[in-house]
């Protein structure tokens, strides 16, 4: 199973502003390489989402509901609440709670092979740590936002090599591949 | 006068770990595009030096001292002890407190064409906030750090726009250059 944490930052690494608001995005010129186009034919790819709770509430917050209900989807969550939120699913939407390593185990015996990580930096971070993060796939907007969630967020990360696979600009942006090494 | 954030930082915007340590940027191989050629060539085009208290002590307490001495340097602190920490200097030396705009229009009156902010991620951000950052050439490293100080770190940042002007590969690193739009 291939676990894809796709995503974009500021150039300072942030996935989201102090308020954790994605307004930043908004600063990306899409050129004629497409950047919509891109992430469509990703989502397309995949079989399975995991989703962290600041991700969802926001998205829930915005008026957005859970935008991939046509995907099986895990949220890593301690809000019993947060699932009556999102209210009725297309595919099944489950709660878990405690050691993503366990969540990425699981999704794994079921059968799926490409799980996007949709966010946020504590999960990605937790993801990381546990060794589950195949590939990275980072749009850097630009702009800076000097505080907020970063791309990964985790207090004693131990060293994870990656490989360049694919740089190139994305409209005023740039995008990022990474493997991992 | 031209002002440029010449760094690296970690796939996650780190510039440097939790512990203030650069470690992380031994992730670097250099490719056949060289790496610290770049660095050399950038470093003689540069008149005048800015730095922060954080990143000069960690080159103090690394045993560096201020391997720039050749540059007339500013220092960005409130601690009057760290210049004498420094010791004799080829290029005067000297400590700032205050508003980094400041600080930046005092360099410019005095001549200066193109002045190096060597760090840390603090004063850039003031530095930002201040509308003098010019230029950013960032080196990514194919590593995470989760924590540490980022890019750019300020509590209320006004949104700056930059225009990408190179994007490519570094050894097994990424370079990119903004400009200011």
């Amino acid at each position: 199973m291939h676990v894809v944490w796709y995503t974009a930052m500021s150039m300072d690494g942030r996935i989201a502003d102090a308020a954790n608001s994605l307004e930043f995005l908004n600063t990306i010129r899409s050129g004629e390489e497409g950047g919509g186009d891109d992430f469509a034919t990703f989502l397309a790819s995949i079989d399975a989402v995991v989703v962290g709770a600041t991700t969802l509430r926001w998205l829930i917050d915005g008026g957005h509901g859970w935008p991939h209900d046509d995907l099986p989807t895990w949220l890593v969550s301690h809000d019993e609440d947060l699932v009556d939120r999102v209210g009725p699913t297309r595919r099944p939407f489950q709660r878990f709670a405690g050691d993503v390593g366990e969540l990425f185990a699981t999704i794994e015996a079921q059968g799926y092979k490409r799980v996007w990580l949709c966010g946020g930096g504590a999960v990605a971070g937790q993801t990381l740590a546990a060794g589950r993060i195949d590939e990275v796939v980072v749009t850097i907007a630009p702009t800076a936002l000097g505080a907020g969630p970063n791309l990964f967020d985790a207090a004693a990360l131990p060293q994870r090599l990656f490989t360049l696979a694919d740089v190139g600009r994305a409209g005023s942006a740039v995008r990022l591949r990474w493997l991992r090494t």
